[in-house]
């Protein structure tokens, strides 16, 4: 059986506990194969993308203030969608440009994960991207405590070490799992 | 600059929005280090365990309805830590035999992540687990519904493209890694 198949339904309740900036939050009940009701409490969530991008050997990062969790982190370019549905292409371009103010002229698409499935929405696509060139300057609005480091792809075994950002170490150990020679 | 230095400070200002079955939401304000004052939704947790157990040449997983994603999802094992500051190798193991009914004799701490640094408190320890024995049957209370899959090694590679949780791509990722013969 394969992980995709199977899905479950949609809920067949659903009450809106909290609207935020960032996030929704609800309480909803589910119907299971088996006809009990378990409820959850579900935070919804556009998705996102995050982008590996390498630039003259060296993979490029953000090192910004995460207020929820106390810590300056070192993480890959990412960011929301705008939209559920906004392509994530699209954004990942984005927020590459707003973000490292590169454009990326060769990308591709490395698959998806959830983030924290028993309780949030958001699923991240990955993106690799090479053959970078400068863009304007960074978006207005952008968080200016926001600081760009190129990290040289011969010491990532000491960034996958140093990194504790979920999605930022599954897109390093997947560039590193693509690097080393075959066989 | 390491990652973990430049830590940021607790919030300079609280409101709790919401306490739920497994998610507190608070909007905080911080004040960062250049004297401003940023406002954040966070979701408080109390942190969690994952385990990669592997057991004659095949990692053990948890097949279960994540109702959030209205899908079937295949997980390494997992669970919350009771409290904060419970000591996360004591729920490693008992998550361990809880959600597979394993013991194992061999521990290994490697590291950890958050699983969503914007906005959850979320720090996931990871750990390698060996030399398996059936402790008994799984804990009551225990979901019904989770199925455990034995995955053989020599297809893992197939294992990382088909799952689709933050967390065990990041387990499964580190265990080919270590798999893999050195140079």
């Amino acid at each position: 059986m394969s992980d995709r198949s199977g899905g479950l339904g949609p809920p067949v309740r659903s009450e809106p506990v909290y609207r935020g900036m960032i996030v929704d939050l609800r309480v909803s009940d589910y119907r299971r194969p088996d006809g009990s009701v378990v409820r959850r409490e579900v935070m919804d969530h556009p998705g996102a993308a995050v982008v590996v991008a390498v630039e003259d050997d060296h993979v490029l990062l953000v090192r910004q203030p995460r207020e929820a969790v106390e810590e300056f982190t070192l993480e890959l370019p990412a960011g929301k969608l705008d939209v559920p549905g906004e392509d994530p292409l699209g954004c990942a371009r984005r927020e590459l440009a707003e973000e490292t103010g590169r454009a990326a002229a060769t990308w591709r698409a490395a698959g998806g994960f959830y983030t924290a499935p028993a309780m949030l929405t958001e699923f991240i696509h990955l993106f690799m991207a090479s053959d970078l060139t400068p863009v304007e300057a960074r978006a207005e609005g952008e968080d200016e405590m926001i600081e760009v480091v190129r990290w040289p792809l011969g010491d990532l075994g000491r960034l996958i070490d140093e990194v504790r950002d979920a999605k930022t170490l599954i897109g390093l150990l997947r560039l590193e799992r693509e690097m080393r020679p075959p066989g």
